[in-house]
Order: structure tokens, then C-alpha cells, then sequence
């Protein structure tokens, strides 16, 4: 035996490297089922979305990727993420080998006779950045982007016959009516395409720079080829071909500009943001882009499912509003003028949706950004022909799609929480045009009270009257905190028109005649667009975010509106007229859907916290994964990914413009938002639940900043003066905990 | 422009290979929690359970290993897999360097003293395999298993202070009682070790063979050293250590042979199963082991989480019984003697648990064991003092652990499914006297016609009226079987019993004193063992699987029966007396505990299908995952796990020995159990889910080989004989399918 030393045994502390959020964003989530996003590459709240197409007819189709597909037709420079109405696809670019024609005869350049096959199992996408093989042709291809262009590299076999397809006629709902294709030289295609669709009248230019120059070349129009030796396409279906001859192993790059204004910005905004021909630079600027932006909330979790939905989440509320301008901030008016207007122009706004969640929350991670999204709403405003705030802006055109007026809380909360980079006279005058315009049953609603129900008119009458009565509170806060008392008080008591919309026979909002008698047959599960937007009168039962009490009072108090609660959640799922958009059904609540978003929390508001945490629990385990089937409905542009996000955390604005944040059950052990300087003096807060597991989710005691904190939500101002917010979480309900407001 | 080849763009069918069974297996799936599984080395159904110990006290020690520990103490050679209860962790070994002794004198060599931090981001966990870096050593240690042997490679630094530790003092509530270890030659060590514990009075005999000679050694008794010179250490306290000089990327190979019964035993065992040092090939086998009894049910999902998740469950459900005999089957009965028994002898059987899902479902996948588990059991009946079947057998002891006698369905269950490897009569009379002995109160209950409440004395009255009745059913069957008509008609009555604790003033079973009062105070919430099991009144408001017609009866027909079910779900979670075993909690409804199993498939059977299909959901998707976090309870030796293999495949065995599967909502795409021609002549039988999704997760409408089914539920029969199933799956419930019974 041999001596032993005296050593103690060696602890070595390896400190484990959590990954980067942006390693734990997965842009897939959402991409089957109805969630409707695309896996390309985009930087955060860009202008270019350069994704694979793999199907352009159908309500599947809104991003122009189902991943339940298994060919690729080409990969296009714009998309839509979440959206349940489809458009963009513009300017699709193919790489493929082989011939041309087929048989006797010109075939013509159709991205769909050149599709590939591609797997899932070749198939990367991470934020700013996607790569597939596509089998077909033994091509690989990789995608990035910068807010206005786009880059491609293509990693060709060796081949005589390599091409590039660049197709003007291919779009997602989105019929080109004139392009133009140029070939400039021999690397070198500019042009345009303007085309209708979902956002009437739009033109997108380009100039698509190719790293290696093509050998030859061909342009067609109206399915028949150009003459030789012309250069330039012009029509309403323009396609061209580009030739190489290629070897193994030797890449193809392409860089393209794009701008909404002409090509010389297209050029300028090229050359600006992408300079050089590294792609991996490129790629490795987009990363950073969208780490630096997912850090803004770090969350800790051991669970990797739950970081990774989170981060996925996260990532996905960044993806709308999008840049419609240039990089230097000139952009194209809803009037069709071009102007420069000293800030960066937003559109892409699914407000119905994303007033509700994700516009609160991008006040804490896009600070930056909140004035411009303002600015950008009340240029819409002052350059639209009514003079109106927007509905569903998206390029230059309002698609007026959804009801209300939810530009309005999207920018009083704005003016709530201090943001002051735009003239709030201006968006006063804006928000009382709009209420005030004749435009969607707003006379009507002034004049009776509420909008009449009319049978078959589509007018969703009930679900009018509650949004219109929500933005009024907004309006009116809007109106007291710039001292115009007496449009405080016409606009609150317009924001109770919600009652007379109310029916305490049945104990339901519901649709309303003119002569003041509720419409009949109701059924409260009945889906249609007569008196609702889509969905059916429990689902517009909670829809008073503005007055909760008010609410809780026509519902005959807290106990009983906690069993109507109850009774939401606990019916069965029988919808009546089946509606798809009508989906992550728990019991009649419908979380694929937004207008229930909120419900969830709003026990708390009447003393059961506790059901609160059980519900959102329910609805964060069986709702949402990280996997592309992760998202129960339409994304619609990130709504349905923020709801996530705050609650994750274990917060909430069920009114998403009084800066009260609900406290829910959080699923994460720590979340910390990470809060702009420039904006806020706050530092960061965090948010630790002890003891969470997914077994441990209720809320045993909390303190906030280590005093004992007994009400179930903190403010605005508590949160962005920074600090912790400690929740204690055990398995079983504690009712007594948050039971105060 | 060159002239285009005629050739149509090529579309390559690229088969995307699926992945194998094995490699979707996590065995580190409810290794976080108190899911109590363990993340080491076995082959299905084995002795040897090679696995990492990070802890020995404490609830979450019951399998030595818990996700949240961040150092190991060692690698021991037995573990229990989701037990709520601890014991084994025998024969530790530990590689480290450095020096032996602290400061002055000697310190003894216990693993605590020598533990590695290590992290799971080095840590790999799969079927029949397990790696771990020991960061404190710079040691990687590998381990794979046969069924009575182990093998480690550890891959050590350049040391001249290379050591491995043999520790027989270590276990998990498993102390000592006397060891020996004998140092045979410099490279083969051997002992036995016996101990205590939850099991008692139980030896392990080894050997331990090196690959390369060590080059001193050093042992100790009673934490103190021995003489140098001495080879051999007896006592209760016996650890050595044996020593190296190491080169960096020289590994040692160990191959540990393991006995219940003698040295000579394990020598034969190692022989027999490890006859190589070539570590990968005994890894290949163990994987291939693990694939081929995995892919006995092939299932198909094209999210990954789900498949993932099933086949982790379908693993965890193959990791017990465990064999307790050699490699020759020859085993040490419950009296101590040694026979050879002509088949192989298997303990650890937790079978409160399962008997409700995890035998019915080995039936189909284990057919080749199944009639060896009667044997065993029948064995342990014959040798046993008192002549009854075991309560819960832990190597050859009864450790007696839970209620009922639930050794009776699992012999009934194999009996009704035609398992004819065993002597009937013998099972019977197994059956009559366990169910007629005065062991638990059986005497009584016969008497009195239900066990008698008594306060504070633990006697589960209630449920041990309920669990006997069930099992009095299914001695009645197998009387009737066997043709003993007498019989049939006394054990049918006494499976009546139930309805004597139903107390319907309050519609629950309830603890009924001896002079037939109910016992006071009452509140369905309480969890105690005054009248229950590990439960309250509400989770065993339904534990009559053996009569669902008549309990509806007690609760006044379909649609009560209905309501009380849905106030189960839907209660809030307060369980007044928490107990940590009653997780899982929807409402009071526990899936985490085992004596809710069944009930969100009784809905069916009261014509409310699409109410099982929303509830099993609902279970699926928050009680499961595919991460450490992925059960929520004990997995108690695979039960847990086992309501997953069923449920996502669509089906549950309501009564666990009727052969009747019930219908609930399968969460894969395809599910086809492979049935084993030597026990079953359909083939194989195939369920297809049409249309099934997160999101769509109701039965519309159901054929059975192609004929409608209307009805919510198969026969064992129908599954054997092959075919397929195929259920069109939507999104909204269809409250008329399977409404008839």
C-alpha cells in the first residue's frame, strides 16, 4: 500500500453556461397547426421576412410555410407571422439545376415546377438565420437578413446547367398588376412589383446582386419568352432565369435590397446594411440583433420545454409591427407620397390583437421603439383620407380589417407610461376623429348607446359596443391627464356603454336592436359575426377590461361572477357553428382566439387568485410547447405568443393601458426584465418564485422588494422603478393569499 | 441564352428514416419532482440497476438519484424506479484521484468523502447506457448493464494518485448488517453484503473484476484500516480502495457480477452475460434489448415531445417487476432456501399500483414474462409462513407495503387472457386464502361485510372495503373459470361489499364503524390513513372499476354520476391534511397518486365519452413531459408511466382484469402494438387517429376494421386478434359518439 497524500478531494465549481436566449428561440414554433409563422430569417421588427414558400392557396398559407409540407417552391422576401388573412410573398428567388423546357415547347418559369423536396431533418432555423436542402437538387441554402434586404447563399453540386429563378408573379394573396425586371449586367437584376391583395396597391423595389456572375439568361412576360439579347421585362407576370455553371462546393451569394419607395433606396439601403459579400457576418449581426433584444428578459428555468416555449414566445412578439420605410427613415405615405419624416415608419399592426398583451409588454423590451409605432399610427392619421386612426395597417394601405379603434390604448398606454416622443395634442385629435368618425357603427354607437343588432348584416354588434367602450376609457384617461375635463366626462360615460349591451335575463352581453329589445334566437354558444367577432357571446362575456368592478356588479358580485368564471371554463366545448379561428377551446373559453386572453386573470380581481393560477397554468401547459405544433391558433403577429411571455412570468394587463400587471402563476424560477436607461431608472426587474415546479403552481405569500405584498398585481411604476418581486409557490391553493384588491 | 434540355425538375423522394424506439427513450424523465426514477444502467426487468447516487436521505432519495444534485457519491448496482418508499443502492463504487487521508490520523473512506460535482450538461442518459463527467477527478465514467451484471468504464487522467473505492457501507435506507470483502488477486475482488432496510434481511454476493491490475489496495472494517497484508475485511462496516497509476485516456474496465444467492452465483452470472472486456459490445446489447422490447408498440407523432414522452413512459414501465434469481433461475425464496426453479423468478412489485395498468398493459407487450410473474408470486405464496400472496415483494421479502390483496387481479388478469404457464388451482387457492386470512383485517371485513373505521388507528377502512372488493371480484371470475360455481356465488357477494361504506346522505364511501354508523367528523378533502389510502374521500369516490353500473346506481344514474364526476375535476385543490404522495392534483382529482387512475375513463361508460377524451387530455399535457420535470407523482415502478402508453395510444383498462379497454383520446397519429406470435396469433393491431393534433383531440366517429364502432370501447379479444382502429379525431366534441355502451 502506498502512502497517501493529504489532499482533500477537489471541488471544482464548473459554473454551467446557460444558453443564449437566442440559442433557445426556436422561429418553428407556430408552423403547424393554425399558428401561421414562417422559419426565415428576419431581424427583429424588420422589413424584409425572407422565408421559404411552400404553399400560397389557403387559410394554412398566411406566412407561405405549413409545416406539414414537404416541397419548397422558392424563397421570398416578405411574410406575414400569425396573421389569419394572407398577403406579401413578394420577389420569391429559386435555386435549381437541370433543364428548362419540358417536352415541345416553351414551359414558363413557374416557381411551382421548380419546387423541391426538402426534410425536416435538413432543415435549421434560428433566429436571423435559415438553412434547408433542398433534396430535389442537392442544393443547400442558407438565408439572412438585415431590416431591409435580404441575403441568400446557395451551395450548389457541380452542374452545367445551374440556375436562379426569380419569379414576379408568385405572392401569397398577393396578384402582381405590373413589375418591371431588369438585367442591369451580368450580376446584377433590378426592378419591381406592384400587386393587390389583401393591402391594395403595393410596390415593393429591388436590385439583387449576385456574387458570381451568370453566364446567361433568360426574361419572360405573360408566360412567353423575351427575344434574346433584351434586357428588360416589362408586365404584369414577369419571370427570368439566371444561369451559372456551377461545381461542388462553390456558393452562390446573393444580396437584395428591397425598399417601398424606389430602387435607387432599394440600392442605398443595401449597400447600407449589407457592404460585403460574408455572409456569415451578416448572419452573425442578425444573431447578435435578436440576442441583444431576447436578453432583454432573461428567464431561469431547469425545465428546457418551458425556456424554450418562452424564448420562442419571445422572439415571435418581435416579429410585428414591422420597418415599412428605408434605411434612412423615408417611407410611403397611406396618400402615396414619399416622405422623410426624422423617424423609422412602422406598419404591420394587428391591433384587434396585439393591443391587448403585446403592445404592453413592448413597452418595457422595445422602449425605443414605442414613439416610433406612435408616430407611425398618427401618420397613417393625419395622411389617410378620413382622417382616421388605422384598423389593420399593413404596407401603406389600412386592410380596415377587425373592429374597434384599438390604435387608441396602443397609444394612451404609450402616453401612460411616459412616452412623450410624439405630439400628444395631435393623438388626442386622433383618437377623438376616429371615435367620432362614421366610419364602423361609431355614429350609431353614439347616438343609441350602443351599436344596434341587425340579423345577417355582419355587424357584430355586442362585441362594437364593448371594444368601443374600452377604447373610450382610454380616450377619456387620455383627455384628464392633458386637462380636457369636460371630454373626461363625455368620454367615461361613453365607456359605460358596455351595460347597455348587458342582458341580466340571461347573464350575458349580447346584441341589441335599435329598438332596444335583445335579438333573438340566442344561443350563448353559437359562433357567428352577427353580434360577435369571431366567437359567441361567452366569449365576449368578460369583455369590460376598463371596469372590472362595474362588471363584477352586473354579474351580481363576486361570488357569482366567479361562477360564471367557473361555468366558461368548465361548459363543454360545443361551439355551435364550428368557426377555425375559434380554437385552444378550455370548456367555451377560447385561448387560439383573443378575445378571452384576459379572462384567466380576472378572478384574482375578485378574490380567488388562487383559480387564476390554476387556470393560466391549464392553459400554459396544454396551450403552448416548443415544438412547431407550440401555438393553439393564429399567432396573429405575436398576441397570442405575448400572452405567453407575461405569464410565464406571472404577470398580466387584463387592462392593457391602466399599467396594472395581474399576478398569474408564473412558470419560470426567475425572470428578469432588463430595463432601457434611456427610458427607464429603474435598472432591472426581477421576478424569483420559490419553489415553482410544474407541480408548484400556486401562490403561497409574496413580497415585493421585501415587504410583505397581499394584493395580486403590482403596477407600472413598481415595475420600472426596478426591483424583486418574491413569490413563494406551493402545491396546494392558499385562498387566502391575494384574496384583498 | 443556351438552348434549355428537355428534363422536368427532379423530384427525389428522400425517405426520412424514423427515429428508432431506443433513441426516444429519456430515462431521466422524472428523475426531477418526485417522479423517483433513476437515470443509470439496466437492461428491461433486470437485477442489476447500475446507477449514480447523489443522495440517501430523504423522500427524494427513494431511487439515490435526484435531478437537482449537482455531485455523485458513487455507482451502485441495485435501484428502485419511482418508489415512494427507499431501500437497495448496494455495492458502491467510486473512481476519484488524489490523496486518501486529511491532516493527521486516519479518515475512513466513505463516498460522501469522496463525492464529484458533475453536470448535466455532461451527463448522458439513455436506455442501457449512462455517462457523467466527474469534474472534481476529470473522470468520465461510463456504465451499461446485463440482467445480473454490471460494467464500468472510467476513463481516467494522468494520475499517479488514481483510485477506486468499494464501498459496502453505502445504501439507500439499506444499512449494513455484515459484509465481507476479500481481495482475490490484483485484479479481482469479491464479497457479499448484507443489510437491512424497507426489504429486510437481504445479501448481495459480487465480484469484481479489473481489466488492468491495480497496484496496491487498502481495506477497512468499521472505519478503521486493516493490517497491511491482510486480503480480506469482514464486518458490518467493510469499504477498500484500490489503487492506480493512471494515464491520461487509459480506461478501466470493471465487470461486476451480482447473486441473491452465493459468490459462486455471481461468478457464473458475470461468466454467462459479460464474458468480454470490450465495454461497446455489452452496450449494443443492452440498447438492442431495449429497442426490441420498445418497439413492441411503434407509434407515430410528428411532435417530438409526444413521442418522446410515450416512449420514456414505455421504458419506465419495462424497469419492474425486476428479476431476483441468476442467470440459470435458479433464486432464493421468500424462506431463505435456494431452488432452482425452472423459470425465472422476479420481484419488486408495487402492486397497489400496478395492477391497475402496468400488468394489463404487459400482457401485450411482456407476454413472454407474464406467466414467470405468476410464478413468482405463486412462489412467494407457497413459501411464505402464512401462506398469501405478497402485498409488495422487495427481493425475497414481503415488505407488505399498501392495501388489498392486488396480487389476485394480476394472476386473474394473465389467467383471462389465456396465460396457462402456471397451475391454475394453485392460483386459486393462492387467491382464496390471502383473501380469507385474518393478515389485514380481511376476517373482519368477511364478517362484518366491510372493514370497520377506527380513529387514529390507520386502518384505511374505507378503501380496504373498496380494493377487496374489487379483488373479490376477480377471485369470483377465476371461480367461475375454474368451474367452482359455489365459490363464484360467495366471492361475487363479497364484491358487493363496496356499496356497504357508501354513505348516501353525503354521496361518498365513507369509514363505517362496527355498529354501522359513518364515522365523524367527515370532510371529503381530508387526506388521512384513518379511512383511506394515501387519499381522501373524494379520490376514492370511484373505486368501483369491477362494477360501474351499480356504483352509477349509488350516485342515482348517469347524469348525477356525471355531475359528481365533473365536481371532482372541478373543485378547487385544498386537500385540508396536505400529503405529499396526493400530487398531480386537477380539482381533487390526484393523478400523481395511483387511486384515480381510472376515473377520467369512466365518463364513458356513462354515455359522456367526449367528457373522457377532454379530462385525459387535460392530464396528458400538464401531468407529462419529456424532461426530468415529466411526472408528476412516484412513478411507482412504472404505473404512472403505464396510464401514459395507454392513453396516448387511446385506450385504458378501467377494470385492470376485464380485458375491456376503454376509449379515451389518443394523442398520437398511429399506434401499432406488435403482439408476439408465440402468445398471440392476430399479428398486430393498429391504431389510427385521423386528423389528431394538439388541438383535435374528440372522437367524431370510430370503426373497427372497418366497420363502425359506436360503442366507446374494445375487447381484449378484438385486440389480439389484430386489425386496426381508426378513429376520426376534431376539434369539437361529439357528444353522440359512444354515448351507447
Amino acid at each position: 500500500m502506498k502512502p497517501a497524500l493529504l489532499l482533500s478531494a477537489l471541488f471544482l465549481v464548473v459554473a454551467r453556461a446557460a444558453p443564449l436566449p437566442v440559442d433557445e428561440a426556436l422561429p418553428l414554433v407556430g408552423a403547424a397547426g393554425h399558428g401561421h409563422t414562417y422559419p426565415g430569417a428576419t431581424v427583429p421588427f424588420g422589413f424584409v421576412q425572407l422565408s421559404p414558400d411552400t404553399r400560397t392557396e389557403g387559410w394554412d398559407a398566411c406566412s407561405g410555410y405549413h409545416y406539414s409540407d414537404s416541397t419548397i417552391m422558392g424563397f421570398s422576401h416578405t411574410h406575414l407571422s400569425g396573421t389569419g388573412a394572407a398577403d406579401l410573398g413578394q420577389v420569391l428567388i429559386m435555386p435549381f439545376t437541370g433543364g428548362l423546357d419540358e417536352g415541345a415547347g416553351y414551359k414558363p418559369l413557374a416557381a411551382e415546377r421548380f419546387q423541391s423536396r426538402f426534410s425536416h431533418d435538413d432543415e435549421k432555423a434560428q433566429p436571423g438565420y435559415y438553412r434547408v436542402s433542398l433534396t430535389s437538387y442537392s442544393i443547400t441554402a442558407e438565408l439572412t437578413a438585415t431590416a431591409h434586404a435580404g441575403m441568400h447563399r446557395y451551395a450548389f453540386p457541380a452542374s452545367e446547367q445551374g440556375h436562379l429563378l426569380v419569379d414576379l408573379v408568385h405572392g401569397i394573396n398577393n396578384p402582381p398588376t405590373g413589375a418591371d425586371l431588369k438585367i442591369e449586367n451580368d450580376h446584377l437584376v433590378t426592378g419591381y412589383r406592384s400587386s393587390d391583395g389583401w393591402a391594395r396597391n403595393k410596390t415593393v423595389y429591388f436590385v439583387i446582386e449576385c456574387s458570381r456572375a451568370f453566364e446567361s439568361f433568360g426574361l419572360e412576360v405573360d408566360d412567353k419568352p423575351l427575344e434574346p439579347g433584351l434586357t428588360e421585362a416589362k408586365g404584369k407576370n414577369v419571370r427570368c432565369h439566371l444561369d451559372y455553371r456551377t461545381s461542388a462546393g462553390q456558393a452562390i451569394v446573393l444580396r437584395v435590397g428591397l425598399s417601398p419607395t424606389s430602387l435607387e433606396e432599394a440600392r442605398e439601403n443595401l449597400q447600407t446594411e449589407i457592404p460585403t459579400w460574408d455572409f456569415d457576418a451578416i448572419r452573425e449581426s442578425a444573431r447578435a440583433a435578436w440576442n441583444e433584444n431576447l436578453a432583454r428578459i432573461r428567464v431561469d428555468s431547469s425545465n428546457p420545454n418551458i425556456r424554450q416555449t418562452f424564448y420562442s414566445a419571445l422572439y415571435h412578439t418581435m416579429t410585428a409591427p414591422t420597418l415599412y420605410d428605408n434605411a434612412d427613415g423615408s417611407y410611403r405615405g397611406t396618400d402615396n407620397v414619399v416622405r422623410s419624416s426624422g423617424f423609422h415608419h412602422y406598419s404591420t399592426f394587428s391591433l384587434w390583437d396585439t393591443f391587448r398583451a403585446e403592445h404592453p409588454l413592448l413597452t418595457l423590451t422595445e422602449p425605443e421603439r414605442v414613439n416610433d409605432f406612435v408616430r407611425s399610427l398618427l401618420a397613417f392619421y393625419q395622411e389617410s383620407p378620413d382622417h382616421v386612426l388605422p384598423l389593420w395597417p399593413l404596407t401603406s394601405c389600412d386592410t380596415e380589417c377587425m373592429i374597434g379603434y384599438h390604435a387608441v390604448p396602443v397609444i394612451y398606454d404609450a402616453y401612460r407610461k411616459g412616452f412623450r416622443g410624439f405630439d400628444a395634442e395631435l393623438a388626442y385629435r386622433a383618437m377623438c376623429d376616429t371615435a367620432r368618425s362614421g366610419r364602423n357603427w361609431q355614429d350609431e354607437y353614439q347616438k343609441l348607446g350602443y351599436v344596434s343588432a341587425e340579423t345577417g348584416k355582419g355587424k357584430q354588434a355586442a362585441s362594437r359596443t364593448l371594444e368601443f367602450a374600452f377604447d373610450d376609457w382610454c380616450i377619456a384617461q387620455m383627455a384628464r391627464a392633458l386637462g380636457k375635463t369636460g371630454d373626461f366626462e363625455s368620454f367615461i360615460k361613453r365607456s359605460q356603454s358596455y351595460a347597455a349591451t348587458f342582458d341580466p335575463a340571461t347573464g350575458f352581453f349580447r346584441g341589441r336592436t335599435a329598438r332596444g329589445s335583445f335579438r333573438e334566437p340566442f344561443d350563448p354558444r353559437a359562433v357567428s359575426f352577427d353580434d360577435f367577432t369571431e366567437a359567441n357571446a361567452w366569449q365576449y362575456a368578460f369583455s369590460v377590461p376598463h371596469d372590472v368592478p362595474g362588471m363584477i356588479k352586473l354579474y351580481g358580485g363576486d361570488q357569482s361572477f366567479i361562477r360564471k368564471l367557473d361555468q366558461l371554463f368548465e361548459s363543454d366545448s360545443d361551439i355551435g357553428n364550428y368557426l377555425i379561428d375559434v380554437s385552444g377551446l378550455v370548456g367555451q373559453y377560447s385561448h387560439g382566439n383573443e378575445p378571452c386572453h384576459h379572462i384567466a386573470y380576472l378572478y384574482a380581481l375578485a378574490g380567488a387568485q388562487y383559480k387564476t393560477a390554476q387556470r393560466v397554468r391549464q392553459i400554459m401547459l396544454t396551450q403552448y410547447d416548443n415544438t412547431p405544433e407550440g401555438l393553439d391558433g393564429n399567432d396573429d403577429c405575436g398576441q397570442i405568443s405575448a400572452w405567453y411571455v407575461w405569464s410565464a412570468m406571472g404577470l398580466y394587463p387584463v387592462n392593457p393601458a391602466d399599467g396594472v400587471y395581474v399576478i398569474g402563476s408564473p412558470l419560470v424560477e426567475k425572470a428578469t426584465i432588463n430595463l432601457d436607461p434611456k427610458y427607464y431608472a429603474g435598472g432591472s426587474f426581477t421576478i424569483i418564485a420559490h419553489g415553482v415546479s410544474k407541480q408548484n403552481g400556486y401562490v403561497q405569500s409574496a413580497k415585493l422588494n421585501g415587504q410583505a405584498l397581499n394584493r395580486p398585481w403590482i403596477t407600472h411604476e413598481e415595475l420600472v422603478k426596478g426591483g424583486t418581486l418574491v413569490l413563494d409557490m406551493g402545491v396546494l391553493p392558499n385562498r387566502s393569499w391575494g384574496a384583498e384588491n
